[in-house]
Order: C-alpha cells, then structure tokens, then sequence
C-alpha cells in the first residue's frame, strides 16, 4: 500500500520568500481491465484495492451481478517496457453463464449507461437496469447522517497527508463504517466500496448508507442504485440528474450534509427526526414534511 | 442559457426543524457526440458552449488540430423520444483531410491516452503527441497566480448560485480572463476552454494561464500541455501523475493556490517574485531554489 501516496518536491511560494519542502501526493496511475485477455477500459485510479475496484466497477457496467460471476482477477505478469510486473493491469475471467460485453457496452462503457437523447431516457435506463428495489422500510435518524461526514473523515488517511483524495464509505445503523476507500477518482472510490461488498456477498445493501466526500453526480448516484443501496449522503452539491435519478428510483438523496444541517433532494420519509418534547418518540420527515418528489 | 441551473424542492434539515426550500442545482445532461453520424462518445455535463466542448474534446482525442479540422457541428433534429430537439446529440463533420478515429481511438476514447501499462508510458505518449512546445520564455508574476482563483471566482456565476459547478479559465498576462467556463465536469470545464480557443484559433496558447477550480488530475494536466499552455494553476492539490507529466513536459504547475501561497510542483523558473527590497528588480523562482524536477 506504499503507492497510494508518494512524496514530490516543491517550491512553496508565500509573501517576500520561496522554499523548497517536500509535498505528500495522492498516487494516480492507470488500470487497465483486460476480460479474458482482451483489453475493455483503463481507469485512472489511485493503486490498492483493485480487485475491489474491478467487481464495482464490472457490476456498474452491468457485466456482473455477484462475486460469483467472477471467476478470478488476477495482475498481468511482465507488462512493463522492463518486464517487470506494473500491476497495472489486470485480467478478469467471468463466469462461463456471463455472457461478455456487447459491441455495444464496450463503446458505451465509462459513460454511465448515458443514451445521449435526454436525462429522462438516461434515467429510465438505470431505473430497468436495477435489480434491487431500493428498501422502503428502511428508517435512519438524521443525526447518523449529520454525524457521517465526521465518520468518513477519521478514516481518510491518505486525504490527511495529500488534500488530493476523494472518498467512499458504507456506513451502518450502528455508526460503523463497514467499509472506507479513498482514490483519485471519486467513481473509482464508490466502485471500490461496493466491489468490496460483491465479494463480501452482501449485495443488495439494503440497509446501508452510502457517503461521499464531494459532490454527488448522476454517475454516483446511479452506482448506488445498482447497489441497492437506499440512503446516500454527500458533503457537497448534487447535480440536478443526480436529484431526479433519486426521486425517480426511490433513492434518499441527502446533499450539504454539514455540521448541523443538511438538504434532502429525494425521499425524505427514511429520515427520522427527533419529535419536539418527546424523549422516546421520533418522526420521519416524510411526515413532517408534504414534500413530493417531482414527477 | 436557461438550462444551466434548475430548482429542485429540498427539504433542510437543521437542528429541531424540517423546512421546505427550494435548492438550485447544476443541471447534468448526456451529450452524444457523432461523427459523420456514427456515435462515437456520450459525456455527461452541463448544457451551454456545447460547441466549444466539442472542438476541446475532439482536440484531446487528437481527432482535430484547429478549428479548420472541424467542417461542421450541429444538433441533431428530432432525437428525442418525442421527436423534439433535446440539444443532447451533436453531429461533427470533420475536414476530408483528417481520418475518421481508428478502432484503437473509439476504444480508448475517454480514458485519455492512457495505456495501463505505467505511469510512464502514459506521460511519453501525451508528450509523442503534443504538438505544441512549451513556452520557455513566457514569465509570470507570482502575484497573478496568487490572485487567479478569485479572478476565476468573480465569473462563477452558476457555482455562486449551486455550489456544484467546476470552473476553468485561462487567464492573459494582462490579469484579464480570456475565458471562462463553468461545468459539473471539470474535463469539459476544461475542454470548454481549449475548445473557445481553437474556434478563435489562438492555439497554442503560449502565453496563457490555465485556472482550475478544483484539483489537478492527469487528465486535466494532459489538455494544458496539448493546448500548449505553459502554467497551470489549481485551487487544490495535483496527483502524483499530474506533477510527473508537468516535470516530463516542461510545465509549470502550482496547486493550493490560495491566500497568499502556493505550491510549485514542477517548473517553478516561469514564476517571478519580486527581490527583496528592490522596486523594480524581480527574479525568477528558478533562480533562488536549485530545485530540479525528478528525472
């Protein structure tokens, strides 16, 4: 895991001086995924956790639905101009009832199932797509969200010493983070997480909450519906496809979760708030709220 | 322009209440990008400069040199499921003289040159295919730098209004922005930018600097060179890629532009403080470190 940072030299330029220091960079290095020998994509991505990051990634591109469909990921040998093993690129043997990718998702693929003809079509895209329906009984007190930001971040050690890393976590009722991942690529992060999940089998995630450390995009937002994944909260601003895939899929979409206060872009009623005077009762914000979602 | 920005209802949580609010976000939209009718890409980003995205991106995918390479770019009529226009699927024309993108550029369209073999076999390749040397002479006060993230910051319009809007600009000796553009990706943001200058034809651009919102990844790192900009300057950190490719290619790269200091991580000599205690007396950075790039 020594590749996941990596030192660089600076000039650090600040009023009336310049000096050199040494600066903790976040790694990027390029993946490639090779499906029975033959190259699919390259990722950039931060190195570690990679076969995590091949089964989320696979399973966003609808080419694995279980750990079981993969039959193995292994690291190349000698591909470097040296010889020497970059593992950097990996080559994955699917499950003989796993048909391989269509002409048509190897030129779709890294696009988020996007059609191109509008966001609607996009979202019906992933709404047929998803195997899962997201849990609608699934109920989470408001301060676990406002608590996870904090959660996240005391797992972020390569953010610590770099600034450069995004993060990923799943966390539970109980407040643990069952698992963290951080990496360049803020989709490699959640891919990461939820690949670790395939092979733990605990596909769908129905009673988990996926945290983010940036913003919410369409694309992560869609990973987490194909996860089955019913509650995601973001530290930043969703986008507006992002908000609507939400609304559309069933998915509790929570955005500026900071310090004290948070906004809910979609299905509010799985978040449970303190009733006002009452010790042992609470409400959901479904009930609070007349909120709807968009149609 | 209306599409930039959207409402969207949001229920704010704060401590003891739930109110209903209405949020502005950043709008997200798939745009296909054909070729001579064929589909040869789906990004998703934020409608507005579609054209500009489309020379930018083309450029990185080394698809077009200048403005001359691209006959034509239009919207495709009636591509909605409706029949009407949805502004989502433009159709290139490239010049007779430029060859239609070989089966080795659909498939790694998107994953910007990178190979998955090293880190150092994808920074020889962007510098094989730059066009464009860098600048050696161009110069640049070190307070410029230090001011660009605010004068990035005074044309954020639609992050001002979101808070979930990447931004680029590339910012002339004269302390004027050239450019702006905003996008939830900050690859189009980027390509935006690059993509105004082909279409003025004012590429390379050798004395300009780039101005990043957000962090610097490969990706980004990767444009500037092929645009032939010299410096280039990020709000956040650089990956270890990012500050690898500059060292390789001869541009200067500062990130944590912020307040008054900045780090340099790679060709720091472009970048003048002024001397101490002399008015009209300035030195390059180069000449108070003895700092090299790593080779």
């Amino acid at each position: 895991m020594g590749r996941v940072t990596r030192n660089h030299p600076v000039v650090r330029i600040g009023p009336g001086a310049a000096t050199r220091r040494v600066d903790t960079l976040a790694v990027e290095e390029p993946l490639e995924i090779r499906l029975a020998g033959e190259s699919f994509l390259v990722t950039m991505r931060t190195p570690g956790d990679d076969v995590d990051l091949v089964h989320g990634l696979l399973h966003s591109e609808d080419l694995i639905e279980c750990g079981a469909d993969l039959v193995s990921a292994r690291y190349c040998l000698g591909t470097g101009p040296d010889g020497l093993n970059t593992y950097n690129v990996i080559d994955v043997a699917l499950a003989p009832h796993r048909p391989p990718p269509s002409a048509a998702q190897r030129r779709q693929v890294m696009t988020s199932s996007a059609c191109g003809i509008c966001g609607t079509t996009t979202i019906d895209q992933v709404v047929q797509t998803s195997r899962h329906p997201l849990n609608p009984d699934f109920r989470v007190p408001a301060e676990l969200i406002l608590a996870a930001p904090d959660l996240l971040r005391d797992h972020q050690r390569a953010f610590a010493k770099t600034g450069g890393l995004h993060a990923a976590g799943l966390l539970g009722l109980d407040g643990v983070m069952a698992c963290v991942r951080e990496d360049v690529g803020r989709h490699n992060a959640v891919d990461k997480v939820v690949g670790w999940a395939i092979r733990e089998d605990r596909l769908p995630l129905a009673e988990m909450i996926l945290v983010v450390s940036g913003r919410a995009s369409f694309e992560l937002t869609q990973k987490a519906v194909l996860a089955g994944i019913p509650v995601m909260a973001a530290v930043s601003a969703p986008s507006s496809l992002a908000a609507e895939l939400a609304s559309e899929s069933g998915l509790t979409l929570a955005g500026f979760v900071r310090g004290q206060t948070m906004n809910v872009y979609a299905h509010p009623e799985r978040i449970v708030t303190p009733a006002p005077g009452a010790a042992d009762t609470s409400r959901s914000v479904g009930e609070i709220s007349t909120l709807r979602s968009p149609s």
